[in-house]
Order: C-alpha cells, then structure tokens, then sequence
C-alpha cells in the first residue's frame, strides 16, 4: 500500500464539506430501519445491525476507491447469513452469533488477501444474467422468509418449503397482519406513484426521489407511534424488536475453530464472491455516472477492511448496499467524508436512541424489508436476456430457479459452473488449417482455400489459438480426423505461429500424444514456436521426447521433407 | 438415440470371442476383492459392490462408446459418497443406504440429461493440474478413512484430523495392525517391484503386469484362510467383512424426498462432474492408445444409465475405474462384451460364492485400499505443472489441500474457481486500438504505430476480440482512459470488424455506456459490425437508444465527421 492517508483526504475540497455532511447525517437516519431489518434477517441480535453501520463504515471509506458507494448491511449478506448458519445453530443463540462473526473475519481476511494479491479481475467471474438470476431468486427467498412475522409462522426450517407448508397449516391473522399490510400497500405505493406524483405536483427531481426514501422511515415512525400510543403489543399482541442494548459495541474477536472454518469453507467462498461481484459493479456503476474511475483492488481492501472490523464489531457481514449508496448519492454526498459522518450520527444513534425502536412492530420492519426485496426482482433482465441470447437467459433463469429450489449455495454454483461452461464453450474450437504450399513461393496456405502443394505422407496443421485445457480435445479430434483421412501420414508438424500460451494441460496432452504417434510411427514435429511459448516448453518433457523436429519455419521443413521424398501436386 | 443395437453388437468381429470371454471371467475375478472394499469405503454394505457390478456395467456396455473402458465401484465416486453422507446419516443405516442410492440416480439422471443435450463438452471444464490435485488429495483422504480398520480407531468424524486425533488417542496396535501391515508391505513390494523381477527372470511384458495385478486377490485369498485357518477372528479379535448377503439383488428404487434433494444438490453437481471428466478422459486416453475414437454425449449417456441402473440394483454411484479398465485391458479385452461377460460372472458370485468372503480380514481389504490410493497421489505431475507454470501449480496445490483441508466439496470447489479464473484472466484483456486514416487512403491503422489523420473530437477504437462478461470492463477502462485523454471528444466510434460475439452482459454494459455518454454528450457510433452481430443487437436496448449512428465502413464515419469539422494531421 503506497499512500497511508487516501486522496480524497489528503486533498479535500472544501466546498464539498456542507454536502458531506449533510449526506452523512441523512444517511444514517434514513438507513437506521433497515439496519435493524437486516440483523433481524440474518439471525442476528438487531443492534448488531447499527454497530456494524459504525466502524466498518469508516474502514471503508479509509480504503476503498469509490467516492459514493456506502457499504453497511445488506439484504444479499444478510439472507445468505441465515440460509448458511440456520442449519448449524439456533439463530440468536450465542454459537449463532459467534458464526456469523467468522463468517465476517474469513470473508474479509479473503476479500483482503485477493486486495493485495490484485485478483480484481475476479468480480468478473459472473456473467450479467447470472447476477441478475442470483439477485432475484435471493429476494423472492428474502420475501419469504419475513412472511412469518407477518401471520405468525414457525416454520420448521428456513427455504420457501417450510414456509409455505407453514402457511398453509398455521396461518394467522391478527393485527400482526394488519399492520404489515398496511405498511406494504403505504411503501408499495410509495414506490411506484410517489415519485411520480410529486413531480407532477411540481416538486423538482431530486426533492422528489428524496421523498420516496424517507418513506420506510416515516412508516417506522409512525408504526412505533401507533404501538406506543395505543399499547398494541400488550393489548392486541403485535410483536415488536424488543429489546437493544444500549450502549456502544464493545470490541469482541472469537477466533473460528477450525471445524466451524471446514463447514463454511464453501459459504465463506461464494460469500466473498458475491460480495466481490456485487460491490465492485456497482461501485463502477457509480463511478462511469461521476465519471471518476474506481480501482477494483483497492474496493476489495476496503471491502476486506470493513468486514474484518465487522468481525470485532457487531460480527454481522457487509455489502456495498444498493439503497444505502442511492440514499447516499441521493442526499449530495460527494466523498466518504460522509460516510465518516454517517458512523459518528450512528454512534450517537447507539449510545443514547437506539431503545426508542424497542417498540417498533417487527410487521414493519417485515414489509419495508418485502418491498425492497420486492424491488430486487428484476423480471426485466431476465426477459431480456433470453429474448438477448438464449444460453444466457437460461443460466439466468436456472441460477434463479436454483437458489429458490435448492439454496443459496447450490443457485451460486450453478452460475459458476453456467459462467464456465459458456467460457469454455465459446474458446473449445480453435480454428485449424492444414496447410500446403503456394507454387513457386514461402508461402503456406489453408490447402481447403488455396491451390497448395503438399507432401505425402506429411500433414502440416497450423493452430490458430493459443491451447489451453478447453480447446485440447478439439485439436485432438482434428488430427484423428485428418490421420483417418491420410493414414500413410508419417510426419506431423504443428505450425504454432498463432500460439501465445500453451498452459500446462495443453503440454501434457501434447507429450502423450506424441508418445501415442510414436508408437503408430508416427512422427511429430513443431515449427514457428513463439519466444515465450519456446522458452516454457524447453523444460517440459514434450521437448525433451519430442519424436521430431522443431522447424524455425514452415518452408524449412517442408524442404527438409521434400528432399527425402517426391513432390506432389 | 439413432441406433438400437450398439455398432460393435451388429458388427461383432468373431475373432475377439475368446479374448472377450477370458477378459471378463478375470476382471471379475481380480477386481472382486476392490468392489468390496470400496462399498465398506463409501459405507454401504460390502454385497452393494458386487450388485452394482452387475446390472450397471451391462447399461454401460450397451449405451457408452469405449471398447474397453470398464465401470464399476471406483475409489473417487465412494469416497465422495462416504464424505457427503456421513454428516447427514449413521454408515450403513437405512436412512444412509437409501441417501446412497438417491445420489446414484440424481448423477446418473444428470449424466443422462448432458448426453442428450451434447454437453460433452463439459469435460474439458477442469484442467489437468486442477484434476491431478484433486484425485491426490482424495487419495490422502482415502488413506486416512480406512486407518480405523488397522489400528482400532473409532473417529469422532470423516476427515482426516478426527483421524489423527483419534490415532493419537486410540491406537491399538493388535493382531489386526499386524495382518494390515503385512498385506501393505506385500502389496506395495509387489507394485513397486515384481513386475520389474519377473520380467528379469524372462517373463514377458503382458504377463508380468498379469501377475502384479493377481496379487491383491491372492493376499485376499492368503489373508482369508489365514484367518479360517487359525480362526483368527474369533481368537485374536481379526474384525472380517462379516455377513454378506446372499442371492441375486432384488430391484429396489426409492425415489427421493425434495428434502434431500436439497441437501445434496451441490454435492450431486459436483460429484456428477467429476464422474463425467474421469470417465471421458479415462476413455479418450484408452481410445488413443488403441486407434479407436470415442464419443464424449455417448460416454455421459453409457455413464448415466450405469448410475441410474445402479440406483435400483445396489444403490451404489458407479464410474469408469483406472484399475478396474487397466485390468481389463491386460486381460485382453476388445469390445464391451467382455464387461457383459464380467456382469455374468458376478451374478454367479452373488448367487453362490459371496459367502466365502465372510471371513475375509478387513485389514486386508483396508491395506489393499491404502495401496491403491497411494498410487493415486500424483506428487509427479504436481511437480511437473509448478516447473512448468506457476499459475497451474498453484491450481493444483490449492485444490489438493482444499480436498485435504476443507473437504471435497470445498476442494473441488476452489478447483472450479481457478480454472474459471485462469480462463477470465486469459481473455479479460483484449486487444484495443485507437485508429486513423492513413492520409490519400481509406486505411485506417492504429495511430500508436503509423502516421494517421485523426479529427479532433472524434474518436475510433477498434476492439480486436468478441464480446463478453470477462472483458468488458477492460474496454470501459481504455474508453475512460482515451476520454481523459481527450476531454473535447464528442464522437466515440466502436469499430466492431474482428467482433463475433456480443453477450448479453456486453450488449447491457454499452447500452449502460451509451447512457453514460450521452448525459456527458458524448455520442456512440457503431462501425463494421458483422451480420450476426447485427442480427441479435438489432432487437436490443443499445441499437434503439443508440445515442449515435451505426456505419457500415470506418471510412463512412471519418467523412461524415470531417465534412462537420476541420481536418488535423
């Protein structure tokens, strides 16, 4: 790390303070319900939600690139936290907490380690459509899982199965029900008219979007209000937060045995992928429209930073959050100063106000947390790309089904493997020519093109891609085909003046199949072997059996093989 | 499926009968003793290794494409089973048995549903380095899982530091440990050195290598009548395999609950995946050995109906064994009906010979499994790929350690990562030029390395490869960069001539560009873009918000724009 103190501190605009700290304070209000929300979705204690919006807060914005992006808890971290440690311990129980927090510490530490390894190019790993699958099959999961405090559910497990099941045998209606619906249709409405009709009523864009998001907060307010007012949880049973401890975080490292690291060893990858992905595209997203630029490795140091912090404070895994960064560019925050604001309000928040929201309905909480999970579907992509590109609206619509049917895991993977596949599909068939030679001249053209001179019993093959683990099989195919053809064939040579890499897999399926022509008598031999590729090879025991030659030029050996035998047409 | 009967079926050469028949009777004999060691490594009752050695290998003779490749109970497919069941249910259980077989149909349903749809392809996901640290750090696995039966172990846990734990611990060293250790010193001497003595004293190649494979049978036959003769069980505590099951298998198919399903998503994924890579690169390397070509959508449907079959005849998850092939082929093996004749004779064992092996000592099936995965620990070709590239070493190191460490599922995991990663890597950069016209020409060139006519304000960039999620962000860079270059730029030119692909992630992030650009009035054209191209952009977002025009020719653009502003040199 060349700078110890990051840019935009050591050359702060002043003209931007006001604006800082304005967002700062803004942030911090307007995000606190969602806060809760989230730690209530992840099993967590809800003041785990507020410490970790303090600390981590303030390593990210010391670290990261992003001038906007504002990172705390957020749904997609949060519901992977239930959906990895519900199976393993009672969420809310000590071991629970004590998981989610090695969850953090290891996904940071790894998100830390790819920093500084500079494996940014990792976020690109998921294709658009399979994010776009992932994101949407998570938030229908999100839906579900708050439908309990909305008709009194005790599902027996987490996954839309038990949910359902629980639906259909113990719902309930009670004023749980009727809170949470009402809140829906004000935050729904909210949603998708507000916007509209105060700009028709002449208020100015950014007044206007600003409205919308005080909404959730408005509702929690007055849902607290009503609570309080009329003793509805004591009288009609409307189940609130509860209570918060007061105070601030106190610092607390459990070190993860090492059984509790095995078991999460594969939640703890795709976590940090997903966080990965999620934060540096939207980082970038937020940039191109500022245009200023983001460095992907310092968004993974700073990301890494906030989710060790998280670890010791709070032990609830972060995001970069979509609301929270809109809420943020939305309030005119131009630098992480006010982000840095925005932990000192939540400090505050914590050390004195944090109890009013003890009697805030969980009804509430449930629907603002439905509606923006609502928001995450985005039905739109998924349309779009199947009308786009078949293959990728069916890893799309497959990563979606798949974290919806199977889990959160599974639905990752099947992106990952989809991404793959469709990788390794496109580079599988390298173009390959056999090649004769122009009348009279050095030149050596595709003999299927061109009227070229060939050589019995020799088989010039250019390759024209570098060979590596996915495309080896066609090549192979293609020389059997070709050996099939011209089984007299006694000399090959593999014209490799296209080829810049040959990894590791290619050379040895090379060795064997020179092994294999050797015992069929067959020679093979290499020419217009690049620099680099050459100086790899030397080593390698291809070279060292190489039954033939290697050719500086083509033209030399099909010299070298014309002398020994006759010319052809 | 085109053909009913399989091509070697209707043209079965006369002349291979005897070799065929000989063949089959001796794999089943030699690989007898492996089958029931591997049902006790994946925890099922030691008769499922004889059923599924029945009625699956006939499915796979009939619908797969190697001559000589043969299926069965292998070391990977057990040991995958014993470490995804053995969290979930007791060894042995019914529960346990039933969750066996459901893993058997869902892969071989899987395989079944990739060889319709040609994914044959899908083998090549894994390169070779990522393979070989696979099945090393498995065969360590292996390893440690059947230390219990030569020191007395009860582990808390599968893995391996239960193992250790548990050695440290618990170690008896008795009559079992001795037996264990002897079959390990006779059946390593004889690996590592009889075939070299015997072909020293003049006995030809194939024999040798016959007699080295004899070996493990006639240490079971030795260590049986050792332990009959001496009733060694009953009066030096020899733990034996104990009762086998009589009689021919009876047809059993549970169809599995969803539940379970879930639960073993990830593992059926990845477990089907290794299956598919193991078997079509085991067939392709015997098919090139024997001048025959296999067909990798037959080889997924022949594995697939093994599997499926297997679900309902032994619940046991099958695939194409390297001992269990190699042993066919040095029996003399020509076509697939030497595998039907091995499925013949197993059924005669099963019927009436099964019982015999009731006394066999499990030390001695344990160490003939110890030395079975020791031979799988390929140190060399881990050696080979770190000498050869760093980047291919590390892959393997990594998925080796992550099996040993994490488990298979994480290890397999990592495995998938670095070989998506390696593949991103190698295509996130593409090549990228910002062109001009060569002056009295319509040639336009890369303005870095020729003398080329430029207009201020307008910028052409050439992208030299298709399209995709893994390199887009590498085009948004150079445009940022570019742009920074030249702040007045207001034309921006995508010359798209060596463009074949457009994904849908790319096709969306210009559309994102578009917008960007024209907030910042900058306006995007498109220049050469190649019919198929054209054909899926035509329906999409960009090409109707397309803030520019789309040429057909660099040079169309150049004149347009130069008739609006001065020329430059």
């Amino acid at each position: 790390m060349k700078r110890f103190v990051p840019a935009w501190i050591a050359a702060y605009p002043r003209r931007h303070l006001a604006d800082d700290l304005l967002a700062g304070v803004l942030v911090t209000i307007l995000v606190l319900p969602q806060s809760l929300g989230y730690a209530l979705l992840a099993g967590l204690p809800p003041q785990a939600g507020l410490y970790v919006s303090i600390f981590p807060v303030v390593a990210y914005a010391l670290f990261g690139s992003s001038m906007v992006q504002a990172v705390g808890p957020v749904a997609i971290t949060s519901i992977m936290t239930w959906s990895v440690l519900t199976p393993i311990a009672a969420p809310g129980s000590p071991e629970y907490i004590g998981l989610a927090a090695v969850l953090s510490l290891a996904s940071g530490l790894l998100l830390l380690a790819c920093g500084l390894l500079r494996l940014g190019f990792l976020s690109q790993l998921l294709s658009r459509p399979v994010i776009a699958g992932f994101v949407s099959g998570s938030a229908v999961l999100i839906v579900f899982s708050q439908l309990k405090y909305l008709f009194g559910l005790q599902p027996a497990g987490s996954d839309a199965f038990h949910v359902v099941s629980a639906m259909l045998e113990q719902t309930r209606i009670d004023a749980n029900t009727v809170i949470g619906a009402a809140a829906i249709g004000v935050l729904g409405f909210s949603r998708l008219w507000l916007g509209r009709l105060l700009r028709g009523a002449g208020m100015g864009e950014r007044k206007a979007s600003f409205a919308v998001r005080l909404m959730p907060l408005l509702v929690v307010v007055a849902g607290t209000l009503a609570v309080v007012g009329g003793n509805l949880d004591r009288q009609y049973g409307v189940a609130t937060v509860g209570h918060i401890v007061e105070g601030l975080p106190a610092f607390s490292l459990i070190l993860p045995a090492f059984g509790d690291l095995r078991t999460l060893a594969a939640p703890i990858l795709l976590m940090t992928l997903i966080g990965m992905v999620q934060n540096i595209s939207m980082a970038q997203a937020l940039a191109v429209k500022r245009r200023e630029r983001i460095d992907a490795n310092a968004e993974l140091l700073g990301l890494g930073a906030a989710n060790v912090v998280a670890a010791g404070f709070g032990g609830m895994p972060v995001g970069g959050g979509v609301s929270r960064s809109a809420v943020n560019v939305a309030a005119g925050a131009q630098t992480p100063l006010a982000s840095i604001v925005s932990a000192l309000a939540m400090l505050l928040v914590v050390a004195g106000a944090a109890p009013l929201f003890e009697r805030l309905p969980l009804a509430v909480l449930a629907a603002s947390i439905i509606v923006a999970a609502l928001t995450m579907i985005d039905l739109r992509s998924l349309r779009q790309a199947w009308q786009y590109d078949r293959a990728d609206g069916l890893a799309a619509a497959c990563t979606g089904l798949g974290v919806f049917l199977l889990g959160l895991e599974a639905g990752i993977s099947l992106g990952l493997l989809f991404s793959l596949a469709t990788l390794v599909y496109r580079s599988s068939t390298p173009h390959i020519a056999v090649l004769g030679r122009i009348p009279d001249s050095e030149h050596f053209r595709n003999v299927e093109r061109h009227h070229a001179e060939t050589i019995p019993g020799v088989l010039l093959l250019r390759i024209d891609e570098s060979l590596f683990f996915g495309n080896l099989s066609a090549v192979e195919t293609r020389l059997t085909q070709e050996l099939e053809k011209a089984p007299d064939t006694r000399e090959v040579v593999l014209i490799m003046s296209a080829v810049n890499r040959v990894d590791t897999t290619a050379m040895e399926v090379l060795t064997d199949l020179n092994r294999d022509l050797r015992a069929r008598d067959i020679r093979l031999h290499l020419a217009e072997v690049k620099g680099p590729v050459q100086d790899r090879l030397v080593q390698s025991p291809l070279w060292q059996e190489l039954s033939g030659r290697v050719f500086l030029a083509v033209n030399d050996a099909f010299e070298a093989f014309s002398a020994a035998r006759p010319k052809a047409g």
